[in-house]
C-alpha cells in the first residue's frame, strides 16, 4: 500500500505513477490462443475433446459435453432456501434494471418527406463463459445471462470448464433461475473458439460475454469482429472517497472487497482527513486476519492498494476522473453534489448506506464494469451489448426531389458515378 | 458475377459457398502494424514523422505537423456554391437524424427504497480516421464527425494522410463544417497508435473510429481496449430484393454503386423473375463501360456479383438474413410487409424511390454500417460510440435492510467475506 499527500511536492509524478501502473499481464498468450482458435476451426469437436483432456482433465465422451437441465434443475431444487431466494431476488432486481434500457424504435417523416427510422432487434443467439473452480460466481452467471434473456435473446448459450469433470452446482443453479438454454462442459481458449466458430456439435452465436483468465480474455480479443464481444477485462478495481464522519470499518471492509478478489484488485481511499486514513489503515490490517481470502486480499492491498490524503474532498474529483474507476463509491453526507463532477466511472455508489457488494449482487445494475481506466469510453454490460440496430430510409418521388441533387452532386465530388447515376435515373423519372 | 436458382438441386450448396466466400483478405500486417505501434508508443514524434516520411513521402517538420482551421475555412470559401449547399444540407440531416439517438438518463427509486439510474456522457475527446488520396470522402468525415458533436465529444480530432504533403480540400472543408477541432497530416496505422497512446505532440483521444486500408484496421483492432473503436469494418455490399416491376436501369445503377467501391465489394441481386435478371444483368453490362470507376466496378461485380433467382420474393428473406447485409434494398410495392421478415440487416432501404446512395450521402442516418454478416450482432455508428454510461446507486439503511441480506448470502456461498462483510457491518447498525 501506497500513501500519497496531494500536498507533497512529488504528488503530481506519484499520482501519474499511481494511474499507469500497469497491473493487466500483458502474458504471451496470444500465441497460445491462436493456436487453439486455429485447431479449433480446423478439427473442431476433436479439438475441443482434445484441449478439454488437457487442461481440465476428463475426457467429454465419458463426462457428457453438455450438462443437461435436469442437473441444473436438481442443482437448484437441492440449494438452501435461503440461497435460493437470495438469487431469486437478484435476476428480479436485475431483469426489472435492464429491462428499462430496452431502446425504443423510431420512425419518423421529416419536412422533406423523407421517412428515417431504427429498428432494435435481439441478436439470434449469444454464449457467455463462466469460469470453474474458485472463481465460479453464479452472480456471473446472472449478470451475464439476464440481461440477453431480457434483450430478448432466444438461443443463450452457457459455457463452463468443469476440472475433472465437476461442475459448480450454484452455477448450474443460477443458470437455471436465469433462463440459460443450452450448457457445454468446456472452457478456455477452446469453448471461445468452439461458439465463435461452432463445431460440429455446437452451432456458432452470434455474441460472446463473460469473464475469463487471460486467455478466456485473448480468445474473446481475438474472436472480436468474428462474434461481438462485451468488452476487454481487467483486474477489478474501487476508489472510496471518505470523510471522517464515516466508520473506518465499513470503508476498510469496503476496500478489502475489491482486494480479496484477485492479487491484481486496486482498491484506493481519498479522504482529506489524515487521523481517518490512519484509522482505516489499521482497520484493514485488523479485518484482513479475519478473512478467509486474507492471502489474497493481503497481497492486493500490499501490491496496488493506495490511501490519498487531499486538501478536501472536491480536490479528489479531477484525480479520480484520471483513475476513471470501475466502482466508485462517494461516502459522504452529499454526494449528489460530487456526483456531477465525477465524469469518468464505471458505476457510483452513493452515499453511506451504499457498498459496492450490494451493486455486485443484488441492487440490479449491472455488475460486468469497465476496467483499467475504460470507464473513460466503456459502458457497463446492457441489454444493448445482445442487441443490434438497423437504420432504414425510405423516400417517394417528391422526397428523392427534395433532397437526392445534393446526393448527385457529392457523389460526383467524390468520384463515384454509379452513386450519382442511381439517384440522377430516378430524379429524371421524376422530372 | 454468378448465377444461382434457388430451385436448382446444388443451390444449398452454391449459396452456402457465397454467404462463406471471405472476401476480407487476411494480410500478414499484423506483425508489421505491431512494429509501427511499438515503435510510436517507444519512440513517439520521431517515430510519426520517420513513417510519414516513409510511406506518404513528405517531412511533417516542412509540410506541417497540423492543418489548420485556416486552411479549413480558405477551402471552404473556395467549393463551389451547390457543393458547400450539398455539404451543409448532409451535415445538417446527420446531425437532425443522430439527435435522435441521444440517451436518456434514468434516476429512479423502487418499491425497496433502492435508488437506481444510469447516467449517458460524451467522452472527452475522439479521434476520426479519414484516408487520403483516391478514397478520400467528404461524405465519410461528415458521417463520423456529425454524431461525434452530436454526442457532445469537446475534443475532436482528424487524422488524414497527405500523400506528398497533400491535403484534399473537399475533405477539409468538411472537417469545418463538422466542427472538427485538431487536424493532423498523419495516416496509416502511425497515425492510429499516435492518437492511441498520444505522443509528446499529440494528446491521446478516448475514441478511435473511421475507415482505412488493411493496416489502419488492423491497427484499429490492435489498440481496441487502449481506446474505443468503432467496429472491425470489411469490404462493402449491398444485396436487392427486386420484383420485375422495376426499370432494371435503376437496379443496376443501384448494384454498381456499391461496385465501384472497391474490387472487393459484392452486390447481389435477388429477384423472382428470370427475364428481369437478364434485363438487370444486361444493363450493368451496357452501364459499366460508361463509368469512370469501370475498372473497379467490372473486376467488383466479376469476381463478387451474384444474381440469385427465387420462386417468390419472400423466399429471399431467410437467404438474405444469412447474408446480414450491410445494406439492403427492399425495391417492391410494400416493402413494410417484407421488412419484418429482415432479421439482420445494417441498413434497409424501402420501395423503388429509395436508392443506397441517397443514405451514402445525405438522408440521415450513418452510412458507417457493419460489414461482412457482422449485421447479425453489430449496428452502425451513433452517437452512443462516442458516449459512455455510468450507472449508480444510493440506498439508506431502509433500504440496504430490505436488499443488503441478499446480498450478505450470495457473498458467503461465492467465499468472498470481505464483501459480505461491507454490508453486513452496515446491516448491524440498522438493527
Amino acid at each position: 500500500m501506497i500513501r500519497l499527500n496531494a500536498s507533497d511536492p512529488g504528488f503530481g509524478h506519484a499520482f501519474n505513477e499511481l494511474v499507469n501502473a500497469r497491473r493487466e499481464a500483458e502474458p504471451q498468450v496470444a500465441r497460445d490462443v491462436r493456436m487453439i482458435i486455429e485447431a479449433v476451426r480446423q478439427d473442431g469437436d476433436n479439438a475441443v475433446q482434445a484441449f478439454t483432456d488437457k487442461f481440465d482433465g476428463h475426457d467429454l465422451d465419458a463426462s457428457g459435453w453438455r450438462i443437461e437441465q435436469a442437473e441444473c434443475e436438481a442443482a437448484l431444487d437441492g440449494l438452501e432456501p435461503g440461497l435460493r431466494a437470495a438469487l431469486e431476488l437478484a435476476r428480479d432486481r436485475i431483469a426489472a434494471y435492464h429491462e428499462k434500457q430496452c431502446p425504443a424504435d423510431s420512425d419518423d417523416t421529416d419536412d422533406a418527406g423523407v421517412r428515417l427510422g431504427a429498428r432494435w432487434r435481439a441478436v439470434d443467439s449469444a454464449g457467455i463463459y463462466v469460469p470453474g473452480g474458485r472463481a465460479a460466481y453464479p452472480s456471473s452467471v446472472l449478470m451475464n445471462a439476464v440481461p440477453a434473456k431480457v434483450a430478448g435473446v432466444r438461443r443463450l448459450v452457457m459455457v463452463t470448464p468443469t476440472p475433472k469433470g465437476e461442475a459448480n452446482p450454484l452455477v448450474l443453479a443460477a443458470a437455471r433461475i436465469a433462463g440459460v438454454d443450452e450448457i457445454w462442459r468446456i472452457g478456455g481458449a477452446q469453448a471461445i473458439a468452439a461458439i465463435a466458430y461452432g463445431t460440429e456439435r455446437i452451432d456458432a452465436v452470434d455474441v460472446v460475454t463473460g469473464p475469463g483468465n487471460a486467455w478466456v480474455a485473448e480468445a474473446k480479443r481475438q474472436v472480436y469482429g468474428v462474434v461481438g464481444i462485451d468488452m476487454v477485462a481487467g483486474p477489478s478495481e474501487i476508489v472510496v472517497v471518505a470523510d471522517a464522519k464515516n466508520d473506518p470499518d465499513w470503508i476498510a471492509a469496503d476496500l478489502l472487497s475489491q482486494s480479496e478478489h484477485d492479487p491484481t484488485s486496486q482498491s484506493i481511499l481519498f479522504t482529506d482527513d489524515a487521523a481517518f486514513a490512519d484509522a482505516v489503515s489499521a482497520a484493514i490490517d485488523l479485518q484482513i486476519g479475519t478473512l478467509a481470502t486474507k492471502d489474497v486480499a493481503r497481497a492486493s492491498w500490499d501490491a496496488n492498494g493506495a490511501i490519498v490524503l487531499v486538501p478536501d474532498l472536491a480536490a479528489a474529483c479531477p484525480l479520480v476522473n484520471r483513475l476513471a474507476p470501475e466502482h466508485l463509491e462517494l461516502a459522504i453526507d452529499d454526494p449528489d453534489q460530487m456526483f456531477p463532477l465525477i465524469h469518468h466511472a464505471g458505476s457510483v455508489f452513493l452515499g453511506r448506506h451504499t457498498p459496492e457488494a450490494v451493486g455486485d449482487y443484488v441492487a440490479g445494475p449491472n455488475h460486468v464494469l469497465p476496467t483499467g481506466r475504460r470507464a473513460r469510453f466503456a459502458s457497463g454490460l446492457s441489454v444493448l451489448d445482445f442487441m443490434k440496430r438497423t437504420s432504414f430510409l425510405a423516400l417517394d418521388g417528391e422526397a428523392l426531389a427534395a433532397i437526392g441533387p445534393a446526393a448527385v452532386a457529392l457523389a460526383e465530388a467524390e468520384g463515384l458515378p454509379a452513386h450519382a447515376k442511381s439517384v440522377a435515373l430516378r430524379l429524371a423519372r421524376a422530372g
